[in-house]
């Protein structure tokens, strides 16, 4: 039995609460989790980046999605916590197993700061039907068991140049008090790691993979606070955020909310990140619920952001294409395994000039491994590369002047014919979706077809979404727009967002294939009318595309096009930066076909 | 100046508000709405399906879409009322136009009967924040001055026959009780007319086009209650469905909703359709909004309403092939016009069997009259048709076991090269449509760029949406599945629902061109698997598509073998409902390109 647990149930009894819901976030709703807040690690053992735990005084489940559950299943083992399979026919969500197994009358305690002010509300009118109460808790319960939790992070922020920003921190608060000035509000509150980054043009390394710090901001018509630990903040980035940035210490928040609810003023809140607590903070405020305008300021790449991201994507290409070629050379020496690639792989990004580290946990995988979708690699799970089947590796890194991701699969021996169709088809539709012209208003999800139709002519399909917004020098996943069946509903693509083009195929328990480049939505000048502007895309991601994989039989003539335009792009841009060997492997990787 | 808004004025003051809204709508949110409804008519001089007024003390304005912008301009000369092109930029919507120019502490008025409470509730959020009020005013204004309205239609209601139906009632409860017990609700109640139509297997005359009677209908585990006005219920009626209903005059309904009130139960509302004055009704009730599974249950088409789709689609077929011959050899003689071909369609429709009449006004358009989406020929507007340009006629009818909408665009002179660009890429993008097969769980949304595809390439568009939901012996126009940007987000389209196919472009002044097809959704039993079942439409209208617009070099080969694959069909169908002239005709122009 866990210990941890026993000790959690019986925190429960005293503050009177029959279940405990231990969710996968912080309270800042972070991807990327700080190492002080992995209090679901902590008490249940699963370590991947979703799933949310609900003890109950006789059950523990922990809730994940189909990329985790092998995963899940094999660090949950002696946990006491059952695995519930979230997505799978006939699971029900955490929020509905509740809603079905908590008796009328019984109360679910909750950390105020872990959940949104959306998910509140949803989980109070799916619980609420039923007679079950939510409770705020307000001290955190896994921290009362967590003896050794680790420290917050202290290590001191910087200034991103603005020959990287690009765009002045006055100039960012000026655009957003306009905005919460036109919607009537005395004050805008930022609870996300990468939007206060973005606008203050700070950086930090308070988690793993995201250039960012542990910090909150409010910002009104003449001021701009910036809640942020007293010890990371040097005299240097001080002095540049002058005048403009009024430095609180992170423990001051509470106070100024407390502060904002007495002067009863309007404040503007994006209720799908913001918390619960903030909102019970500010009772007596009025409030303004609406997405936040730094999102789409966010995502909206400047022409300083745009001119890096395509500097960035050379750098990286060329680390790619090294790493490639290596790869091909050492897989038949032998010793080659998942880890020690993806180790190499980050050794040729590290010696390219502004690179920061990696932008995620590179997802090294062979053979059947690449058929779990986040595939993490580790010592228990690692092996080695041989001279047959198909290897996909998912990775990207941070410069200072762009973030990137990019997938290729790379077959290391003599690939099947079914493999080769498959492979074709994920390239098709990422073709398709490169290719297409869309008049402005479009959104990604009216898009996402382009890049899933030619495996639907063969009844194939893949279980996530396309594509993702990215940050410059930022988180590698960021909204508002994204190109999935759901996911950017509503937001129009607009020049200047970047995006990822990640068609995929799986088959279980045999390989997986993943073809991912990142794009930019630029205006097309030859469609675009005055009263009717089109937008198109240019691919960023600079890196050959495997023709041992490609059936050219299965292209249509501007497929092949496309195809070998873009290995002739890559060819031209990466040469310069390679030596004479990889050069010439990469000249003949991308011969026209 | 308008008699009638200087009555409206003395009355608003009089209820002490300072604006007052007059929706398009009526309370039971009806697209048509019954003569005795049609109160922003009344007011306002304009008769389009769509368009809110709103009153001040000093202004007046109508929000129309750009469906009826010229139709609005000339019916709301001299009535006082200025027209907002709802849609154009920079144009804002009424609720916005309210936000910005009632002042904090002014009053807006209206009907509660006459918005949805999901209205009510967006209209709260976006005028509340700049203090303006919302007043219910019981009675309605605009009845006070309509001295002629009227009266409700009283015709009698039928019984839908089981063999058009192919579901009892009571099977049709049982299914909605099952979920209504789920939902762990009391009681659901709908207000729309189609869905209380189609839940007792009812047909009525209350509505143009619309088969349907006035009623509402409450449901609870035991009962179900119809209310509906006492003199359209004859005996037959009654007696077919005794035991499983019973009747209650339609004025008997209040009454019912504060019993339920009164009684507190759990009642099940979908915030959508039912009107607020229905949820204010039920103060004192727990109310569960989620949208009605009648929705669902009623697109979703059994085996008996497709069998009598596909027999009405070979009536309606052949009643379309013997008007587009007479067309082709009237035209050159003169005297066909607009409004005469119009009516000659619907009297080629009057001679097929199970007719009952039009399923909505028919679109009879010539040359720049097909540029207007939604134009409605008038003695005004009618022009005569000639030995030259494009004709767009979309017209539908509404059969005993089946509704149809259909639309061709025929060239009656040799077509401009631009024309038959234009003509073949909307057909290619019907066809896309029309062939793909995709996974379930996918939406209309994530489906209509395939209609779109070929126009974008040209930096063309149209501006509406390319499918919509339609009825059996119902509504033309049905939710909650649709195909277009937005329109059918979230519903998985499933076998047996149908849907039309109509992209379209337009140029203004010019010409209009759509194809439109309607579509039944089947399991693809050649792509399914049994993990991951496959679907794809299988094609139910049966008329030529004029192959004088068709540019045969933009078709790919593909497109060809399902274009004259098509035609085959259509053909075949078609040939034993036609003289022998009429087939030879069809004969040639439907033979293989």
């Amino acid at each position: 039995m866990n210990r941890k647990l026993t000790a959690l149930r019986t925190l429960m009894k005293h503050h009177r609460i029959h279940a405990y819901l231990i969710p996968s976030s912080d309270p800042h709703q972070s991807e990327y989790v700080p190492e002080c807040w992995r209090r679901r690690a902590f008490l249940t053992g699963f370590t991947g980046s979703t799933g949310d735990a609900l003890v109950t005084l006789k059950t523990a489940g922990l809730w994940t999605d189909s990329r985790y559950y092998l995963q899940a299943e094999r660090e949950l083992r002696g946990s006491g916590f059952t695995l519930f399979k979230w997505g799978s026919a006939d699971v029900p969500s955490w929020q509905d197993w509740a809603a079905r197994n908590l008796r009328r009358g019984e109360i679910l305690g909750f950390d105020p700061q872990l959940i949104t002010h959306k998910e509140y509300t949803n989980l109070e009118k799916a619980l609420g039907e039923g007679g079950i109460r939510l409770k705020p808790v307000t001290v955190n319960l896994v921290d009362k068991i967590w003896k050794e939790k680790p420290a917050p992070p202290s290590e001191p922020i910087t200034i991103l140049a603005e020959k990287y920003s690009g765009e002045s921190v006055r100039s960012k608060l000026d655009r957003l008090r306009r905005k919460i000035a036109a919607e009537g509000a005395a004050a805008h509150i930022l609870s996300q790691f990468d939007a206060v980054a973005w606008l203050f043009n700070i950086r930090g390394s308070d988690v793993q993979y995201n250039p960012v710090a542990i910090a909150y901001a409010v910002i009104t018509a003449k001021d701009a606070l910036l809640f942020i630990a007293r010890e990371q903040v040097g005299e240097k980035v001080k002095a540049a955020l002058k005048k403009k940035v009024r430095f609180r210490d992170y423990n001051e928040f509470p106070g100024e909310l407390r502060r904002l609810a007495s002067a009863k003023r309007r404040i503007w809140l994006d209720e799908a990140s913001v918390s619960r607590w903030i909102v019970n903070s500010l009772q007596g405020a009025k409030l303004i619920f609406k997405p936040s305008p730094v999102a789409l300021h966010k995502a909206v790449k400047n022409a300083t952001e745009i001119r890096g991201a395509k500097q960035a994507h050379r750098r990286d290409g060329a680390a790619m294409v090294k790493f490639l070629y290596w790869l091909e050379k050492s897989v038949p020496k032998g010793g080659v395994t998942e880890l020690s690639a993806a180790q190499r792989l980050e050794a040729f990004r590290s010696r390219q000039s502004r690179f920061r580290g990696p932008s995620f946990s590179t997802i090294s995988a062979y053979r059947s491994h690449g058929a779990i979708v986040h595939y993490s690699v580790s010592p228990e799970t690692d092996i080695p590369l041989k001279r047959a089947g198909i290897y996909l590796v998912d990775s990207g890194g941070q410069y200072l002047d762009a973030t990137t991701d990019i997938t290729r699969t790379v077959a290391l021996g003599r690939p099947t014919a079914e493999q080769r169709d498959r492979f074709t088809r994920v390239l098709k539709g990422m073709i398709a979706l490169s290719a297409i012209s869309f008049p402005r208003g479009t959104t990604g999800p009216q898009l996402d077809v382009l890049a899933r139709r030619a495996l639907w002519e063969k009844g194939l399909n893949y279980g996530h979404g396309t594509g993702h917004g990215i940050g410059s020098y930022l988180n590698v996943h960021e909204g508002p727009q994204g190109i999935s069946p759901a996911r950017g509903f509503g937001v129009g693509l607009e020049p200047g967002m970047i995006l990822s083009n990640e068609p995929a195929y799986y088959k279980e328990e045999e390989y997986g294939i993943r073809i991912e480049n990142l794009i930019l939505v630029i205006k097309d000048t030859i469609r675009s009318t005055a009263e009717s502007p089109f937008y198109s895309f240019e691919t960023l991601t600079l890196c050959p595309i495997d023709l041992r994989l490609v059936k050219r039989e299965l292209l249509t003539a501007e497929e092949i096009r496309w195809l070998n335009s873009y290995h002739r792009r890559v060819r031209k841009e990466l040469t310069p930066r390679l030596d004479r060997a990889e050069a010439a492997w990469l000249k003949n990787v991308t011969r026209p076909i």
